[in-house]
């Protein structure tokens, strides 16, 4: 590693540091959006922003945005984002990476005087996590126009609408069509993030090229049988929800486990009703997440879970609610864009990974309207939404000599054509 | 059915439904210990005990005492008992039938004016489902002299304590012990109670004798492992504290199906902290409820369900917690008060069923110091806790009718002793 990557992962390393000393609660990392840490960080990023030279603002959601405009006429923008908003007690990588590094980046490419071919718009997405208002990607939304003014009217927990937070830092609802970046003026979309996951760590790679982002089926399933005394009702006569559910939950795992290739399931919440430990369960709520990067087998796996499902419980004489609360499809990365990235992994002296994005990222709302890249940077153990969440300093200089390659492609690329 | 038998019933059932409109919220049944419907309740219970023709009272714990003094020098005591307290939304008859019916018992013999060879005192226990301060047995404890003192200090869910409760009633926590019945004065014990599970209803046969009380195991487990995001954690990296759990509960089903005869065994509540749809559950608990007739069986059952567990969690990576948090003992009916009880069914042209109760009773505290009776009363379809619970007033009469020869036949037993 070249002393120049060294010490720009270092500044950045400060950068995570200084940005996560901003939160809602001391000994945590909370930066939730529209909060007063919110507004407190994106007025550091911003100055970031401004100390690199570019065009700043705050636009009506919260994002932060800093503009380098070319100089040829007619000339696309390339956006570089992530978000800055967290997850309650996350880490302080997740987000924050990939907009520290994308500023330190632009700091290169002026260091160096060149004529760039596009613009180049740096955009800090202002919830990305969606944990006030239990809603994903506002920031990016926004930015691509696919913002929902219904969503306006949502409350948080202490009923405060998104409406109020908005104008709470001085922003106003209806403005917020007027930030979006028309479809025909990307050239396209890159983002930098933390894989979140452990194969990079297994793998001792530090970076990967993100294949898609899968889709998610989100399942919200209700087990109904007879509630009974745990005393007096025998094995033999029992219709019990929990042993029920137990029976799915295991064949899930299973049936994914058989499938571990294309495929992750999860029951994460599970609820029993009125529960005590004298009474066998009569009712069981629990949730099942299907993430998968292929459309097809995503919903082919999605049918197989539930026929596992209604096996199980009609076998039990329980019976079932099957609904599907949510559901977003796979997103393909750009095949150029690809290209471009893996030759610069390749120049870089590291092995090419490809992997799918088990989680969500701006980058799905806006592959809808732009061609979209992803590098995922190694963290440790895979763990995140965690204070132990870490990039290793080595790993944030190789990504950072892995996007310098990946920026030089594209001026490249594009200077051909002008 | 004699005629006489069924006009009984009839009453009993008037009385069932007449206490049963003595609630604390108007459309349900609830009488929890010391509230002004509880109080209610047993001055009611009181005026049927004066109408019989008994000494009444009520002791210090709030249990209606009915005494009918024996002539007999050196007579002991039977005593006639179930309880008035229910649970919230409870049924009609768990509890009120056995004192409604023992009331009843006592106006038959009454009516034959015969010299008792034994006295009889019916009571009303004030607090066997323990749902105010979880405890249970506490009118069963005072009588006994089993109650700890230091549950006075105990809190219901509004902070009052159970001192307060009892003064509220016009008692004093301090008289307490003055309310036993020394060890040396019980000639046995009699309860009738519904059945609260389904095997009369199956075998459809109105009444049982009471073989057992089970003794019962209740385990806290605590299941660790790792959390992790739903999305990004490969299948085979993954150490998900619900599918171990799911696993161990479906084993332990699974054991407690091949004891089926001797042995129940319930996960009643599982929960997970911090649960998210898309989060891998890291931490998960729940408890297990095992009850059994045989207390070695109980000790080795549950030794076996300790070893089901761990090998299920070693196998996947996972810690766990097993802390035992109750315990009670098998608690075995008299042989003599059995033997005149089954001759009672006998004459009464009914088929002699013997059940374990798998549900406590205020017999369990009686056991340790007196010989005990049980008549089951079967139940609809086993249910109980609930508003549907239901004796059919054929098996009331049914039971009134054994009740009868079984008094008889323990009156007839002490006479040729006297």
């Amino acid at each position: 590693m070249s002393n120049q990557h060294t010490y720009r992962a270092e500044k950045v390393v400060q950068r995570i540091e200084q940005l996560a000393t901003i939160t809602e609660e001391r000994g945590c990392v909370t930066r939730r959006f529209g909060t007063p840490a919110f507004i407190e960080g994106a007025a550091l990023v911003k100055e970031w922003m401004d100390q690199a030279g570019l065009q700043t603002k705050i636009d009506s959601i919260g994002n932060v945005r800093g503009r380098w405009q070319s100089n040829h006429s007619g000339a696309k923008t390339l956006v570089i984002a992530s978000h800055i908003d967290t997850v309650v007690n996350a880490g302080k990588y997740d987000g924050p990476l990939g907009v520290i590094m994308a500023i330190d980046l632009i700091e290169q490419i002026k260091s160096k005087n060149i004529s760039l071919p596009f613009s180049i718009e740096i955009i800090a997405f202002s919830d990305e996590e969606g944990v006030r208002f239990h809603t994903t990607f506002l920031g990016s939304q926004v930015i691509t126009g696919s913002f929902n003014h219904e969503w306006l009217q949502k409350k948080d927990a202490d009923g405060i609408s998104m409406q109020e937070v908005i104008e709470g830092f001085g922003k106003n609802g209806t403005t917020l069509a007027q930030d979006a970046i028309p479809p025909n003026e990307w050239l396209g979309y890159f983002e930098m993030h933390i894989e979140q996951g452990p194969i990079l760590y297994d793998k001792n790679i530090p970076v990967a090229i993100v294949l898609s982002i899968a889709g998610q089926k989100r399942i919200a399933v209700t087990l109904n049988g007879m509630a009974g005394h745990a005393g007096t009702v025998p094995m033999d006569k029992r219709s019990d929800a929990l042993t029920a559910a137990a029976e799915c939950i295991l064949k899930i795992e299973n049936y994914a486990i058989q499938q571990k290739e294309s495929l992750v399931a999860t029951v994460g919440t599970l609820q029993i009703p009125h529960s005590a430990g004298n009474v066998i369960p009569g009712e069981v709520h629990f949730t099942i997440d299907i993430r998968s990067g292929d459309k097809n087998f995503l919903n082919e796996a999605t049918s197989s879970i539930h026929s596992i499902c209604n096996e199980v419980v009609t076998k039990r004489n329980i019976t079932i609610q099957w609904q599907l609360v949510q559901e977003t499809d796979p997103v393909a990365t750009d095949k150029n864009l690809k290209h471009l990235l893996r030759k610069a992994i390749t120049e870089s002296d590291i092995p090419v990974v490809e992997l799918v994005s088990g989680a969500g990222h701006d980058a799905v709302p806006v592959a809808r309207i732009a061609p979209i890249a992803m590098m995922f940077i190694r963290c440790f153990k895979g763990i995140s939404h965690n204070p132990l969440e870490l990039a290793a300093p080595e790993d944030i200089a190789q990504a950072l000599k892995v996007a310098d390659a990946f920026m030089e492609n594209l001026i490249d690329h594009y200077s051909s054509f002008s």
